[in-house]
């Protein structure tokens, strides 16, 4: 896996000055805009190009099944992981709606849900039936670990070989908040009760029980905390790895990110641990709706754009915000400079 | 003026019981989307529709020229008015590059700007050369505040007669955080000094000298603060007026309301002390970085869609929400049921 230590591209610093420039020239207040401003000129810095866009964007959703399920830690019953793949490539899901309305390629990858999956357009880089339960055992072997960092890593080379603008990872996979919460908690030292939430539904009493599953996980691997890969791998899941390996290619290749919620923070913040240069690499789309979320957010020193309340996962969160970065560029690219204009300037 | 007494249409109460029950069925964990999801059923009660849209937008400018300008309270000289009002004609703001992105009509409609402009395009609807000075005199007289009403009113009726599903008013015009502020500090009784913020780019001294002129209107005509129509017309701008007129005939004729920001919250707030069912079809598109908004907000009790540090007006913080609406619309009327793709529900 020495692609990992690839080191990540630096952004284009003579791109966000001539931004920063042509931002100062339109017919607008200085700062009027406010963070669709600062959207454009990283924008520019991570494109290259005075004049960023966004028109393609490449969605790669990477769907897993959790050992850890077996413990009852979901409103939803394990099965609806696999029920979920085939809603996702007969066109239904949330993200299907979105990537439609965007304009957006949209790719579904089963990187290890329970029960494997054929269809012509399912793209299977499988790292196992779902990872073992992680309040007994680590969830996935290294080897595992390895394969799904690759399928991630694969999923944002095609982007790149596609001309994709922007990359958008989504995930789908039961339990998989009790997956990110435990490795919250591990990399961030945050209180259980503090970062547990109730993920698809889970009532007062499911919450109760997810909080004791966790400290049971957490017990299990406390050693490890120091290391981010072996948090992923013993905490983590084969879509979060995914997500984690698609993070760090994209942003080796010179890609920016867009992180949906609450699972793929987590890739992102393990991704950044691993190169903390990622983080520039990454827009945050939206405040979820789970708790712990907050840390880890807090963790990357970014402001999401969105505080929509969702919580749903599948790269939704971040679909819904890339209108936002669309017209943040349309914006800078197409507004009139207080010259063109006959406009006058600040007094 | 009787139009004004003219009773708001009613919500759809079935359409929005058949929204829910769509909402319930879709597949994804009850309130997985959020806002969004309570985005569609709003619209559903308001357009009457089980499946609500927002494709055709019409968005309408209004610009007019303040007395109190001459009190020196604007980072900008007050010929930007005029100047902004040929940008927007000549398509380089900023509301121009929203609108056609998002395929939304835009009108640009002079209520009373210093200079009279001709121009083709240009919808001249004036109540004079400007405001009077609201720190000497009532801004404007009460034939003046009646015609700027009509017009808000005419553009609602314009955009409900093209069969627009959403109503945006944006506006222009040097000094009007000032008025607006006053209107908040009046309406809400808010102390000067926490609502007052720098507009589009005081400085320190300049926020301290904008103050002193709000004190000065407020006991100018400190008298009438509890008539909402004479707060208005005292304090305000024909464009603010233009605003309350089109979010009032807009909710009698059952066109749903984007509200832009600091401004025309001002407007809404107006309008709902008039007929307090307006509330229903207005959405806040997002919270001003104008301090005085936070009160506004609190006032009308509804949660902004964005808070993205804008200030700017002309309704371009409106604008830049209405992907969310139309994906919510979306979400909301493409995806599959749990029935139909066979996904399992909560255990």
């Amino acid at each position: 896996m020495e692609w990992l230590k690839t080191p990540v591209k630096a952004p284009n610093v003579a791109a966000i000055a001539a931004a920063h420039l042509r931002q100062s020239q339109l017919t607008k207040p200085p700062g009027a805009l406010g963070e669709l401003e600062a959207v454009a000129i990283r924008l520019a810095g991570l494109q290259g190009s005075e004049q960023p866009a966004v028109d393609k964007v490449h969605i790669s959703v990477f769907a897993a099944d959790h050992g850890v399920a077996e413990e009852g830690v979901s409103a939803f019953p394990q099965a609806v992981t696999v029920q979920m793949v085939h809603n996702f490539l007969n066109g239904g899901a949330a993200i299907n709606v979105l990537a439609r309305a965007l304009g957006a390629t949209l790719e579904i990858v089963d990187v290890g849900v329970k029960t494997p999956i054929t269809h012509p357009k399912l793209i299977s880089q499988r790292s196992g039936n779902g990872t073992a339960n992680s309040a007994l055992d680590a969830a996935m072997t290294s080897a595992q670990l390895n394969l799904a960092l690759q399928a991630g890593a694969d999923a944002a080379e095609r982007a790149h070989a596609s001309n994709a603008e922007l990359f958008i990872g989504g995930e789908m996979g039961i339990a998989n908040t009790t997956a990110a919460t435990a490795m919250y908690c591990a990399l961030l030292d945050v209180a259980i009760l503090d970062a547990t939430g109730s993920g698809t539904g889970l009532d007062h009493a499911g919450i109760e029980h997810k909080v004791n599953v966790i400290r049971r996980i957490l017990n299990q691997h406390r050693s490890h905390f120091d290391e981010p890969l072996e948090v992923l791998r013993r905490l983590g899941g084969f879509e979060i790895a995914a997500l984690t390996g698609a993070y760090l290619r994209a942003a080796q290749l010179g890609l920016p990110v867009l992180v949906d919620g609450f699972i793929s923070t987590a890739a992102a913040l393990i991704a950044s641990k691993v190169q903390p240069s990622v983080a520039d690499w990454l827009f945050l789309s939206h405040t979820s709706a789970e708790p712990g979320h907050f840390f880890a957010v807090a963790a990357l020193k970014q402001r999401p754009l969105l505080d929509l309340n969702l919580r749903l996962g599948e790269g939704s969160g971040a679909a819904v915000a890339v209108p936002l970065l669309r017209l943040a560029c349309a914006l800078h690219n197409q507004m009139a400079t207080f010259a063109e204009a006959a406009v006058a300037g600040k007094l």
